[in-house]
């Protein structure tokens, strides 16, 4: 079989570098070029040095793209960033998965109020489908360009669908209370990921206004076919990678856990990255692989829901869905090159 | 000056050890004698071997308490072992600030169905004043029997208190998201406290049915004059100590940022250990102090409040607090011996 | 192709549910049986809960093993409990790899010295193989029973090999200083492991008898011919996983770092999991891969070597370097399911 | 009694806020005025947030200096620029407790070499005395300037100091392998302190050629009289805050465990920050007070002496032996305003 020519667009953050990570061992591709303006010249290992004797090509500049035959590109560039080259690439041949929140929200007016930005490009907004293959598979199969979605969308949105989609509880408001590991402040160096700031610390931060809150609300209001109110709170957790959401909602009529079990059993009885939790999962349960691991429970004494959903932000949250889309995108069963297994301890 | 005399009961944990850090440098206490029934000959040192040259007296059995002249004890023991000494002692001369959860609750018929025992003296819930020297000072100075409170509700109250007292809120439900250090899982050596299960991890635990549910909510029913319905989510960090809340409120009428913050302001004015402040406060800006640090915010958008309540679980939510309450029932400024600054980073 | 049967013997530690985690991806061998004698009946992922959905077969009792027919078995036992299992086993038809100490240093008398306790099969000691396929490979292949190394001693022993073997050296004394990730000390509760005595915090331990020292010692010996002198000293870090050990030697004659160089390029020349790396590496470098990552430096001031070295201690100091044994005593190329990229960060 | 008139020059450093945190509550002095050239008219806790409400005062540029009557001034500035101000400052009435590297050294050409940079004020080093009261007690009392010593030197110098002025040990090599927290690394965001860097992670750094290696050496010359060899290597440890020095020398003679106790006893009988430690020391026993912890031993296998040596690099090994000079520099008791106690956990 001939393998698929993947590129990678942006090598120096950890997505880019979650995505050499699952592709060197997927059987179906391989890694034609990594890009990198900063260092450009240089090998991928000098970039990220414990991939040396593993990935040491050179990384050459994005404007030597068109030289190549490519499949598909992973975009792991900034927002803002990201749309200059989706709208540049638009009759390219290859396929786009971009991580970036360029294409994730539902429209450019959203997107200006929320990223403070005008869009580029707004055409794409509209052609782009939003990459959680648990709720959009069919689409993704046929798209040109995926949204992958945020990582806290994506551990927020897995653990409301069943509730959304079934109309069984109150949409305003949706208290969705996250935790999150360093990883997903980006690779730069600065205040909030230095390691004094952040070791034996934790803190609340963009409260009110962060960008996902929007993203989240946006796929709820579709999957509810209702307006919802999400009040979302990310937190700054010491540790590297993951998430956790604590979500709380009320049941609009008589509920108890049995029912609510079946309705998640039901739901996600084919997704095989969705794992329904015996126990309350916790963030190393999942850490280096694709997994969503979700507890579902109701309390009695307060008629209240609450859900705890568990993803590692750099693979479920970025590039393991981002492979997984890719899969769906180039037919392959969606499992392919994502035998991740936790790493744990 | 004679010193007071002052006897901690229960050497091995980290409540016993911290009032140690905070008794030594008080100017006028004296700590008369440290017991452990498992550890009784040994030095306080060989416990804690960081206090070294520092306190090296002898731990002796709580039975040979009578020899010594005490003005005051902290009962620093687990919860279900602490009322035996409580009843025990009802009519000794000496006052007693008791740190167990033993007479937290407003009646022995709460504590039965939340800790799955017969309460031995219910009489003392009867007499106990709850330790919260911002809301109860008066009753504080007076005591004979002080139950200090809990970890997790001296952050939560503290945080709803104003709120509470004022009645402008919806008392159904109140959302307490909690994350706490490790160190609030005591000093006994289990897998919630090993090292590879904790560090780099996080998760929930005691969903829908922790012991300090019923303690928020019998306080937070009293200030509020209703009956309030909390459900209170605590978390394990991968950090040694510090508590972080995180609590959701909807206001019954109308709001704004500036109400809110003048209501925080003037209850709190006297207060010399609450901390209303500019920034999102993180656990190490009260790491090794008495400070409670709030945030308030109201969020226009979803018409919500939200509070952040952050302390150090071991010092304002536990030693700390003790000593404060002692300060009082000594008729002493609040303050004295608990000018520990934060340690940070 | 026929998959080779594997009995996995002790579920509960680290180093069984590390083989589980490379095993199950593993193209040739199956995993057969697993055992626990404390937790029989259960499922393995009821122990391992990260492993729901991956690995859920029931744990037997070892006394079940004569009714399988398996082609060889890990032991992830403690040592003194594995030797009695080796010496029954002796005449079983299937391999052994041995994750104990119970069979790697060179006598009875060295193993009574340094572990206090009698052999009980002092010809297992004379039949096993020491397992580090880059200086035994040969043997290895042929070998029934592999004892499979410590972890210190892996990071040691690969640091010195071709110093040693050259015979350049003085070899009194080797100065070996190792720092250890937690899961070393196994997964027991105990104060040493619990998490407030780990976090943020570092000690020494073992100081002047730890077991290792001879196991490295008696390795040592053999490589160069001479009675060397070995003086270790193990550190506790506040890491889960991984162990960097910081080696000093002083050359006998005249030598430079080029020379230095050629020595291990040379000697690691055909080693797929020896990286020798151009910068100072980091645990992380390696974590959850097979590789060990050596750094070689000459100082010329003090005329001393410097060698740094670092491996994963449960994958190249455990459970991955097992499966390297397995893959050459079945003739499968080494690197047969150890395509495990290190996970960074 | 008048307090004296103290400037911190620098405030945005982690040793300058921890002269706040540690003069906030000395008796005998107060802060005149803090300076930062970058933050010139912010408040101290706008800087460093856990302030507020505690050092709430402005700060001003080192320019405004003369408006005020001083004492002394602690300059908590980067190398290469504190030499600048002691130069200035060379005949201005107030002391100096240099925090710097500039004048720890023994000649302008050794600054050169190690510092690649040439010095400004030459003479400064001569009229310099090294700041380790433990050593030199009555030429700090008499000193106009300080040179307060490196976080390594110190915890290495204590270490060694009763052996080098015995003469019992060899001294080349001096074996000295250090592991430091993070803060060492400064307050400047950059990837060698970015936490996913850091966390659950480890390694060497300034192999051959760190700084700190010639203050050692020239104090260790000193001490012994002989030219001793130092090879220093300091490591990266994932904890916040302090040292952990491990130390390797070979006897001359004849020694014993007890002689070598009686050693330390002796030179350290009258040193109230040094504790000789019945257990190994760890981090955490010192962290936040200015304790050096020393554990010595003697390996009669080996013939070797081991010492272990840890401190706060924060404290002892910055602004808490900076007040300790001060102390003496004010004929102070060393201890005034230093009884801190570790916070552990």
């Amino acid at each position: 079989m001939t393998k698929k020519k993947i590129g990678i667009i942006g090598a120096t953050g950890y997505t880019g570098s979650e995505l050499v990570r699952i592709l060197k061992n997927h059987p179906a591709v391989e890694i034609s070029l990594i890009t990198s303006e900063s260092r450009t010249g240089e090998r991928f290992s000098d970039v990220h040095p414990f991939f040396q004797d593993i990935e040491d090509q050179k990384l050459i500049s994005i404007n030597q793209i068109e030289a190549f035959d490519l499949d598909l590109v992973f975009l792991a560039l900034p927002h803002g960033v990201s749309m200059d080259f989706v709208k540049k690439f638009h009759d390219y041949p290859f396929k786009i998965v971009d991580l970036s929140g360029d294409f994730r929200l539902n429209s450019a007016v959203n997107y200006k109020q929320w990223y403070q930005m005008d869009h580029v490009y707004p055409e794409g907004i509209k052609n782009a489908i939003f990459g959680i293959p648990e709720l959009f598979c069919d689409k993704i199969k046929m798209a040109k360009l995926v949204a992958n979605p945020g990582c806290f969308p994506t551990s927020a949105i897995l653990g409301l669908a069943p509730l959304m989609s079934s109309q069984l509880v109150e949409t305003n408001p949706i208290i969705i209370d996250s935790k999150s590991g360093v990883t997903g402040a980006g690779v730069k160096s600065k205040p909030v990921n230095l390691y004094s700031n952040v070791n034996d610390n934790f803190k609340a931060y963009g409260l009110k206004n962060h960008r996902h809150t929007i993203e989240i609300q946006n796929i709820l209001d579709q999957l509810s076919g209702k307006e919802t109110m999400v009040q979302f709170t990310p937190h700054l957790l010491p540790v590297d990678r993951g998430i956790l959401t604590t979500i709380y909602v009320r049941p609009l009529g008589i509920l108890d856990a049995e029912k609510l079990g079946t309705i998640y059993h039901d739901f996600y009885a084919d997704a095989p990255f969705v794992r329904l939790r015996r126990q309350l999962p916790s963030i190393k349960d999942v850490r280096g692989s694709n997994y969503c691991d979700l507890h579902v429970s109701y309390d009695a004494r307060t008629n209240m829901i609450i859900i705890i959903s568990v993803i590692d932000n750099l693979v479920k949250g970025a590039s393991g869905q981002a492979v997984q889309n890719m899969n769906l995108m180039f037919a392959l069963d969606e499992k392919t090159g994502l035998n991740l297994l936790p790493v744990n301890p």
